[in-house]
């Protein structure tokens, strides 16, 4: 039993790390392939986004808009991640430097995340995402 | 196993209703009868909050400011609990109404909570708690 958590834990620190790299990469497919079909990504101030159509949507309207995008580079330290049958939750504390496409100064914002995943077909997706981000210094 | 869930379920909505009404109260004990010794509390722009004991010392040191505190006045529409064993994760939206002592006009926040619960010796307590509220009109 405690091998199998700890792989558990293992592959979802992976999921962490591929989902940074790929959101810095701008590799969308990526990303939607980390999430549960139901997510719901909460965060203070705006309504939830619920379901991966609606992240892919937001993505994709993005694009249509012809700017160049920013850069996002995120930062994890995981808190804790604690392990059930089929689902987990994580708590880190999380960095994203936000690089504007016209040149203009980093963009940084720090916090907290608190997340609800979830193992479909012997892999861990992200289901919920609470994002605590606020402006931070350098 | 449908009707364990649904009572898990009935005592997390208890637990939901006390909480509100012994913060109305300002009944701090009660409060801290329903989470974890280790409860962790995360906001956005601030550090954690770490343990029970960190909570009811921030409690205290308004007690002792002799200041008349605020009354808070909270309204959880609960949107998802899900049941594990022993454990559950919970989405509320949140609007807590908060009365000045001082005769000022209230403060309104509202938003999403997603939190972490756990079963202790047959009892549900709040264990991580993500707090996205934010500023709010009437």
């Amino acid at each position: 039993m405690g091998a199998i958590m700890n792989n558990d834990e293992q592959e979802i620190r992976q999921l962490v790390s591929i989902w940074a790299e790929a959101t810095k990469q701008g590799d969308i497919q990526t990303v939607l392939s980390l999430m549960t079909d139901d997510v719901v990504f909460l965060v203070p101030g705006h309504p939830p986004m619920i379901g991966k159509d609606a992240f892919e949507a937001d993505f994709n309207a993005q694009e249509l808009s012809g700017d160049v995008k920013p850069q996002f580079e995120g930062t994890s330290e995981i808190q804790e991640i604690k392990v059930f049958n089929g689902w987990a939750f994580m708590w880190t504390r999380l960095k994203v430097v936000i690089t504007p496409s016209d040149g203009g100064p980093p963009i940084i914002r720090a916090g907290h995340t608190l997340s609800i995943l979830r193992k479909q077909a012997g892999r861990w997706a992200l289901a919920r995402d609470a994002n605590m981000l606020a402006p931070a210094k350098q």
